[in-house]
């Protein structure tokens, strides 16, 4: 298999070198980047839903939603009131990669933009190991899902700076822990932002939006 | 992206290749064999655990069972009552291939088994394209995850001989509608097989154990 790591290799290290300049040009326009990463069915779609719902108008955002095969994220985005959301299909790719995502980039008006939401391709493995130059991988992982999903699948939970445990309305439902859950990552991961909410009940929403709108830089309006 | 294609390609047809084989030696020893695909946490250990619980004793059962990282799932199932059961850590693929399966069969006494699950790594995208050896491939799709899943994941729905609906009993608390998700499903691969269940609730669940036993060749005992 050394033909295919080499392979492997290659395509990161060219994977890296876009990510990098893609770093540079959000650092220059002042936007923050944040790449939401999970299963599918973890709710990352429903989390922007609502996030533009109550976000827009206060903040300029953005969103480039990844899907393997459909736009059906990106027109849900638009139909939530998303201004600038532009859909990448990866046509079977199993991840983003940051080729893809300065593509679609083009028709971001960085300038004019504050938060820049980057929604992967639903899968927790292969997306861990192709950074797109955004500022923080964002894991979600939702309360119907396994609470030992951080020890299985370690690289993606390793690599994000916040876990966001979704679904929380349905908690006592299935077996999942959710302590158990925290401390599985924290193990891998010790300084790993925890939230947890549910967009269906409202719970732990309003410390999301705090925490989003904490990432970014205070405008001079707002300095005084 | 040429000199990736041109990789993939190559490590597919030597994939096929051995799954081939793998075929061949599970038709002689007349073990009949379901490869469980799913995104992560949908619910393939749970149904295997139930399975195991309700099945051994009545069919010779084996699981391999693949993981990222960890041999939570096999410890799982062993702990279920499950004989023959074997782990394959995947150390960072996104999918099974046909050599780790091959290995994995070496721990398995296929003259005495009737029925071998392989509970796929949690992925709906990667798993797809890799032939195993199966008899079919069954995909598990939950009703907290979206009903668009086979829309966004066509690959996988497109190869797959059934689709089970899982944690039925949670259906109403989220926008899972499940004729839209069999609709959608249907629209990709119109022989499609339907299960609903909840092991959770237990509801569908003997038309389940019904459904598996119907694929055994009948035993000679059972034939007069």
């Amino acid at each position: 298999m050394s033909e295919k790591k080499t392979v492997e290799k290659k395509i990161l290290s060219r994977n890296d070198k876009i990510a990098a300049e893609l770093r540079q040009r959000f650092r220059d326009n002042n936007v923050k980047v944040l790449n939401l990463l999970s299963s599918p069915g973890s709710g990352k779609t429903s989390l922007l839903e609502v996030t533009i719902q109550r976000l827009q108008g206060e903040i300029d955002l953005a969103v480039i939603a990844g899907d393997v095969q459909t736009e059906n994220d990106a027109l849900r985005l638009r139909n939530a009131g998303g201004k600038a959301v532009i859909p990448i299909e990866t046509r079977g790719a199993c991840h983003l990669d940051a080729a893809m995502v300065r593509n679609a980039v083009e028709q971001v008006q960085l300038d004019q933009t504050e938060l820049l939401f980057i929604e992967n391709v639903g899968n927790l493995v292969c997306p861990a190991g192709f950074d797109l130059g955004e500022d923080m991988k964002v894991v979600l992982v939702s309360t119907t899902e396994g609470d030992d999903k951080p020890l299985k699948y370690p690289a993606m939970f390793k690599r994000a700076g916040a876990m966001v445990i979704t679904k929380t309305d349905l908690l006592g439902l299935s077996d999942f822990d959710i302590d158990r859950a925290i401390r599985n990552a924290r193990a891998l991961n010790q300084d790993l932002q925890i939230l947890k909410l549910s967009c269906k009940s409202g719970e732990g929403m309003d410390q999301w939006y705090d925490w989003i709108t904490g990432l970014l830089p205070l405008k001079p309006n707002n300095e005084s």
